[in-house]
């Protein structure tokens, strides 16, 4: 394969099976898997799932729904507080697909049951401890309220409680993702409880992020998971400890265009434009835009021990490196670089080739 | 104008003063002035430089420039080591337009020599204190090497030192910024008497960052100024002191989506997709991934100063503020976010609407 400039590159076998896994691992535990799309945000990547048996699917806009019900996806969550200033094209879709919506307020809700021209599925959204949006878990009436100004129209039909433990995403390791798990779940099925003896009936729990869902194998309790990053992970996923480094299944090959000898430093072609901003820092304080490895023309190698993204202006990436790799890598050559977010990755450079 | 998801404005009246302006100082020096296009990207925004009779650009990568040279730009530097594995594009544009070209390194040279099959202008990248790209400021003889190895193919037309004072980037205030103004200015005469003296003819001396032209009105010395992000600003400016706030002509308008009482956050629609990660650390401490301000349907007002961006995910933004504001705004409002890097916004939204 040519290549002449940054250049994302999705590993097709890889992904199919994480994919898989992922899937796999919902059917056997007899739950719904409603992977998010905005990881990808590709019809091309949409028939993989579709090819796993795949009819359900979660997206973060309105656009995003939009542009998958034209290519058949009839089955759609908007997992993201309700932008009540998109109500005509949020009714296009009602009409059209099976429109899951997603409220945490009196007014959104009492908003679209006035304004609502076709019935859409209600979720109630839940902060179980990522403090980005939801309900507080422990507000039990305050969510029972919700759910009961749901109740007054019949074009909302109240599904049950949605969450995103987004902060897994700061934990490291199997332990302490797994103690999130934990955590999540009782609170979710504490409220459930609550809600039953008031006598809500039916009330469905799900849950999504790529960390948990990914080391977790039992999901008694709940009855659907959104996950979206694990079909290609990044080095966040490797770093918090939900991958391995042969699950990864997205990267950049980049042109190099410079050697800085006495700083042993790389400079690509590959910058904020093309990885994004998004940055780790690892356990010895260095800041990391992404790591580096090989290109073979095919393939991408190992991530090497002594080589990562040391920081990112628009077009420029510098890369960091010891001897070896400095040594190795000549200006003209390509090296890949994988992401430390592939799904801002992905949203950046929107065209892919497939290895 | 109607808003109902996030939406690039741009304020024409206030960008075509902050091209004037650059533009006017350069003439008064009589200097000439590349702009750098990376900023906006944007045909339709090049036709506001062309009647200010702006005739010579700058872009960071071939394919800008081949952008730019579809729309009639005649004259490009693209200010961005080579990247050799571009060469055919690269042939395509030297037959067509005045292309000049970065390099620093004698592989690069060598290159071009043996591969351009039309004229092109050679900078020589020279670092002068960012420690990004290009030769270190006082390795003279390496650089005098670099004009000699260009020197020996005809079809290289060597034009003189090429520097961006990134490191502009990092200090705060007009003293500060004066200092690493004069400092470069200093270690580019030096290079330039040394090369004088070695018999070289004809150096420019081509100089670029919004923050130091943006303050300084003198540019004896230089040959060319090659700034892009003064078209706009943004809060990274505003907080090193080179632009005014109504100096801004950049921002994304956002719906509120949902509003947290307990820590007087709201959420507006409006991300990492719309804004990019970049993100600036005030004298408090605080992390800032953009300032807020209000949208009266026609234009925004001044930034609250009480409410700015505190977290973005993909598409959601975390906005704190204090009671004044957050009493203000209600779920379906579209409050007006000054992006932290306006570059990186433009890259991201695409499209833009006029204010």
């Amino acid at each position: 394969m040519k290549i002449t400039r940054p250049t994302l590159l999705i590993d097709k076998r890889r992904a199919l099976v994480n994919i898989h896994q992922m899937s796999h691992k919902a059917n056997q535990n007899e739950i719904s898997f409603r992977p998010h799309f905005k990881t990808h945000q590709s019809a091309r990547i949409g028939k993989w799932f579709r090819k796993e048996g795949i009819s359900k699917i979660t997206v973060s806009s309105v656009e995003m729904a939009a542009y998958f019900a034209n290519y058949g996806w009839d089955d759609i969550t908007i997992a993201f507080p309700v932008n009540i200033l998109e109500i005509s094209e949020i009714n296009q879709l009602a009409k059209k697909i099976k429109l899951g919506l997603l409220v945490e307020s009196n007014e959104t809700i009492r908003f679209l049951g006035e304004n609502l021209r076709a019935p859409v599925r209600i979720w109630i959204k839940v902060d179980i401890g990522y403090h980005r949006t939801g309900i507080p878990w422990n507000q039990e009436q305050e969510i029972f309220a919700l759910i009961r100004e749901t109740e007054k129209k019949d074009i909302l039909k109240f599904q049950g409680l949605l969450t995103h433990a987004g902060h897994a995403y700061h934990v490291r390791g199997i332990p302490e993702l797994n103690a999130v798990y934990e955590d999540s779940v009782h609170k979710l099925l504490r409220i459930k409880r609550f809600l039953l003896r008031e006598g809500v009936q039916q009330i469905q729990l799900s849950y999504g992020d790529t960390p948990t869902c990914s080391i977790i194998n039992n999901f008694a309790g709940l009855d659907e998971i959104r996950p979206g990053n694990f079909i290609f992970y990044d080095v966040m996923q490797l770093m918090i400890g939900s991958c391995m480094e042969n699950q990864i299944a997205a990267a950049v090959a980049c042109p190099v265009v410079a050697k800085h000898t006495a700083r042993r430093e790389l400079v690509i072609y590959g910058g904020a434009v093309h990885l994004s901003k998004e940055y780790l820092t690892d356990t010895t304080g260095q800041v990391i835009f992404g790591y580096a490895t090989s290109w073979d023309g095919a393939h991408w190698g190992p991530i090497f021990s002594d080589g990562y993204v040391t920081s990112l202006t628009q077009e420029h990436g510098i890369i960091r490196c010891g001897n070896t790799f400095f040594n190795r890598v000549n200006i003209g050559n390509v090296i890949v670089i994988i992401p430390v977010h592939s799904c801002l990755t992905m949203n950046l450079m929107r065209h892919f080739r497939v290895i």
